[in-house]
């Protein structure tokens, strides 16, 4: 029988430069606040599933699953991880999705998690490159800055988008962050101060990008008949897709356009019956500022070419009319690669409970999560409504 | 709808050191062969999922899920990869059935690869242990041959099993690989050979221990109800089952059995209906041979502490009661990590629909492959029938 999905409980590690915490350490430190939010309780839970991008490189641990379920007190149970670049955690939660609606799992502890900075500098950045066509682009030292940059350039060509669009993004992103307990960056950053930030890849400056970050994130996930024993505030997943495209930049037909992003965004508002209007919460990934302009065209806030602008009139602003990345986003409240796609459904459904705190969207009922991998060789978009 | 899940076509690449082809070679290798195949064509496939464990680490590579949808001419397709050590490639056969049975896919290409060869010596045995708890057995020396060697000292110790008959297993896969056309090692070995082979771990020899090995293997899956269309036989899931147990081997209960087989067993049994000895054909993991012993106890063919004696007494051979490992199992097929689950499902498939050839169970009807990661970390049983 197919089944409905919903998310019971929801749980963060603090996102930032963790030092003193390790991989399990964080990622123990989610799970555990999701199931105390979630209220079920360790015998619940028949299968874990764990985004992760690359474990083996930044901390020498594979094998995700059963460090978890060890950790957790749950050895025994199913677990395994999926790796989709930065959008592997928005591929753990719809393997749980279709592990549930499969009826092979009723009950599911879902993580993502990277932990990013017990590597050198130079060799954070040629991990994260793993994500990149490595043979066409990341040997040749195309990293994703200088990647985002063509993008960004091309735009600013194209369309007349602007550095100051771009650094707007930044602007709104940290001041949602800052009402964000769990964001790397919890302080507003000017916009002379965004624009003045050192050049990484022009025209990319280092305030347009997200950071390195070591985090984690938790999610509770039953059939949403379950659901019901455990909690008065489910929330539903009213549509899970996925879409990819051509793993290098160049091999696009438009480097200003997300194919996968549109593919999917589409089939999941059909899928779920709505339209994009109908939303009333987004997180999108911005792992460059470029990027949330980009993929608010894609979704269809606005026209192609004009996302720039949708940041310059406030639209995207927490009491504008689309609300993005409220949490702060992959800028301010960080991207943990792993993570990063978990914690986008973390905040939806912190949202569409009204548990968002000095953050909230007022009556949000329905939210968007987009998370990319790599420069959108892979999207995964996420309907939930309350 | 919950619905069944069939297997109609697979395919290989050869297993070995393949120093003239990357990654992505043998991975659309292994994709091509089994979809040619299956008879289905590329826009037939909607979800591709790949069983890997360190592309990162061994090519610089992740993102694997749209690398393969991009070299198989199927960017659009949504693709990701997911990790559970050496049981990955069973992972990703378990992830591609709870998908179609979901009803989010209804065909599926199931890919798993590892190029292992292209690393040092060192940095390949590093990279192995990330599928060990890295920061209690990895990190202090403990490497795979180290802690397997802990196992087989305790089971002869405990059950008087003798380094002849650890030997007698490569003897037997070894014997079997020669008809294996894509077995890393196509020639017998005679006993006094691997008595005699190099110490590695006491007691474990070079001869007891599958070698590095690069290669990918690939199945098409869909809804029983499709397979129809594009093939006369199709082989079906009957059950697919996981578990997990402490990561590292210190915390066991018991180091001469391991608890998430005895687990996993026994749910595919009770799922397909089936009793042990209705199975026809084993595909057990041996990654030391130490292991394929192990393993026909804790799944049931004989009582624990008498596996040795098994394959002494040629039950295990393929004209015997219970033969194991006709492909020529890890040690003598190859274990290029991703890649093994998914070739033991490959394996099954063969002797199922009769097709293969000198290493052919007569009349086998019903197959089980296990698929351990690290050491028992992770278990993952599938049960095939015709």
């Amino acid at each position: 029988m197919e089944r409905d999905v919903a998310i019971i409980g929801v749980g963060m590690s603090k996102f930032g430069e963790l030092w003193e915490k390790s991989l399990r350490d964080i990622t123990l430190e989610a799970g555990m606040y999701a199931i105390f939010d979630s209220g079920v309780s360790g015998k619940d839970i028949d299968g874990i599933v764990i985004g992760n991008m690359s474990a083996g490189r930044f901390t020498g641990q594979e094998h995700l699953g059963a460090m978890a379920a060890d950790m957790g007190g749950l050895a025994g149970v199913p677990a395994y991880s999926v790796e989709a670049a930065c959008a592997s955690g928005g591929a753990a939660v719809r393997q749980a999705y279709m592990a549930i609606k499969s009826g092979e799992h009723d009950l599911m502890l879902v993580l993502g998690c990277e932990k990013m900075s017990d590597v050198t500098q130079g060799e954070a950045i040629n991990t994260v490159s793993v994500a990149t066509d490595w043979e066409w682009e990341g040997m040749f030292g195309a990293t994703f800055p200088a990647l985002y940059a063509f993008m960004a350039r091309r735009h600013m060509h194209q369309y007349g988008t602007t550095e100051e669009q771009m650094s707007l993004v930044t602007v709104k992103n940290h001041k949602n962050a800052q009402w964000n307990p769990w964001a790397q960056f919890q302080r507003p950053v000017p916009l002379e101060i965004v624009m003045k930030s050192g050049l990484i890849a022009d025209p990319i400056r280092v305030l347009h990008s997200s950071p390195v970050t070591d985090g984690a994130a938790g999610l509770v996930m039953c059939s949403a008949d379950l659901a019901k024993k455990f909690t008065d505030t489910p929330i539903y997943i009213l549509s899970s897709e996925q879409a990819s495209d051509t793993l290098s930049l160049h091999d696009r037909r438009d480097i200003t356009t997300m194919d996968a992003v549109v593919r999917s965004t589409k089939s999941a508002l059909k899928e779920s019956g709505l339209e994009i209007k109908d939303i009333d919460v987004f997180e999108l990934h911005d792992s460059f500022t470029i990027g949330e302009i980009i993929l608010t065209e894609d979704i269809g806030l606005t026209e192609k070419g004009k996302g720039g602008k949708l940041v310059e009139e406030g639209v995207t602003e927490i009491d504008g009319k689309y609300p993005v990345n409220p949490s702060g986003g992959l800028k301010a409240r960080g991207h943990p690669i792993g993570a990063t796609g978990v914690a986008q459904i973390v905040e939806l459904a912190l949202q569409l409970r009204g548990d968002a705190e000095k953050r909230q969207v007022d009556g949000a009922e329905k939210g968007l999560a987009v998370n990319i991998g790599g420069t959108g060789g892979t999207s995964i978009v996420h309907i939930l409504g309350r």
